[in-house]
């Protein structure tokens, strides 16, 4: 028995990430940090893209998902995986399972985008509906892995998939030198673990923000008390950040973000246009937010290099968050 | 006096290309190629993307453009360039005489894309608006010249600027191995001579196809006829391919273009929100009209390795084609 009042949790090593680097390399890019002169003048920064946006799947959470894939043995291959995903969890544990050619079932909020759903199709996944709460999800999916025994590949709280994820920041220091900076999206806390998992080992100076939806702020209300806070179906036009904190995640986050900042809605999908309008290239709402958040601090990142993680590009084109307003 | 009926030019060589290369290298991306798996599975090809959606001012107009005015002599450059434009070689010269300090006026469509037209007002250029017909803007542009005296930069038929542009293909084949083919949007010829020039000189066995809209096929109806057709004011979303061939991109094309090949303004528009879907990056419609016909003539293209010049990245995210369909 634990005296400690937290859950017994494995906690990924440097290690695991050196290893999940080299075990997913043939099934993932080594994605490109893009600049723009203009977004470096209008924030006062040296700002260094890490665009996960054009990574396999137009999404880091690829990194994870393969490496949960190819680390299972072949017995446990066989039956296959299962998990639930606001969407881009889902459509990568589908392409990490069609690489490796077994089952997989994902459990999707009925209003996930429709652009999501189909690439999970695409990618050979067999999706559930469930209502768009964290309570139905988790209900839905018990029902599944019951049934199915498949091997449960969670879309953040699962040292595997931070140990995958990672490998971004990895890459991120290996592409750009002298970062002050590296700031993510927070939703699950998946990527932004992956990033100080990685950075407190190999570069300890570099400072870890992560950025929030104003209306889905439940990480940065949990840094503040010091606790988990989880709201159930926040509701902000970055679908990938509407899941709480669980404990893995948040054993990174107390231990190595220095803040977590927040923009509003409009805020979001304005950087989210600008990165379009600027850089030419396709991001989903969830990847604006730390851009927004620059924007919003400009006092914490003037005269600093800073990596921005665009987390991915799964965006529904007939519906343009910037065609609604 | 010359027996020939063409009038007397000078025609760019590769040493032209190696110079300009070297020249404007300081002022220039080295774009990355891009791949889609989807896509190459979709086409039964393998398609390279040359992204010069990603250039410097979003457009590979750039090249030629920053290779005139940099080849100025300090005299011409003080007084100055001037241009006409579709749009991208517009806001490419304003980008170019930017960078050297120098003043720039462009002779502009009032239709042309809002988009474009803050851009060159973004770097610095002075805008003249005419009708959005040949005609008209060689008359305007004519009056510009005479008033100004400065250096007329002509989007393509200028062999500074066909060396300019020429430098992409240069790049192409020092980044991807054994291409069959070439591909890349045909409007006045200056990508598409650029890159027989190129190719012709360094990689003769690359076969070079040209992708124009069925709406402004006038090199396409120009190649067969052996001689010159050009409309006024042809109408398509295409809006950087409207213009016609002059002589020194027609002696391009008729020298060293296998085929023009066409598509129609659905399977441009099509053609364009695949890229968007697929790549995640942000295309003009005469970006995707390589793609267009690629995807409507599978037997040129299958088992073949397939250069494929995205052109650009200027389109305004409000007005996009497919709201409107």
């Amino acid at each position: 028995m634990s005296s400690s009042n937290e859950p017994t949790m494995t906690i990924p090593t440097y290690k695991d990430v050196e290893i999940a680097h080299e075990r997913i390399k043939p099934y993932i890019h080594e994605t490109p940090v893009l600049t723009s002169r203009f977004l470096n003048e209008l924030t006062g920064a040296e700002l260094f893209f890490k665009c996960e946006n054009l990574q396999k799947a137009a999404a880091f959470k690829v990194r994870g998902a393969c490496n949960a894939v190819f680390g299972l043995s072949e017995e446990k291959a066989k039956i296959g995986v299962a998990t639930h995903s606001s969407g881009n969890h889902a459509l990568s544990l589908s392409y990490a399972a069609g690489q490796r050619g077994i089952p997989v079932t994902v459990v999707m909020p009925r209003t996930a985008p429709q652009a999501k759903k189909d690439a999970v199709i695409g990618y050979g996944g067999k999706i559930i509906e469930c209502e768009p709460s964290t309570s139905s999800r988790e209900a839905v999916f018990a029902d599944v892995v019951a049934e199915s025994g498949a091997d449960f590949v969670h879309p953040y709280n699962d040292p595997r998939v931070i140990a995958g994820q990672a490998t971004c920041s990895k890459e991120l220091v290996s592409q750009v030198e002298n970062l002050d900076i590296v700031i993510a999206p927070i939703g699950g806390g998946g990527m932004i673990s992956g990033t100080c998992l990685t950075l407190s080992n190999i570069a300890p100076d570099v400072k870890i923000y992560a950025a929030e939806p104003l209306n889905a702020d439940d990480a940065a209300r949990s840094l503040k008390a010091g606790h988990i806070i989880a709201d159930d179906a926040p509701n902000t036009v970055a679908d990938g950040l509407k899941v709480p904190l669980k404990d893995l995640t948040w054993h990174f986050v107390k231990n190595h973000v220095t803040d977590i900042l927040t923009a509003t809605e409009d805020e979001i999908v304005d950087a989210m246009k600008l990165i379009w309008k600027r850089m030419k290239i396709v991001v989903e709402p969830s990847s604006a937010v730390p851009l927004a958040t620059i924007l919003k601090n400009p006092e914490v990142f003037k005269g600093k290099r800073v990596g921005v993680i665009i987390t991915g590009g799964n965006v529904d084109l007939d519906k343009l968050p910037w065609m609604n307003k």
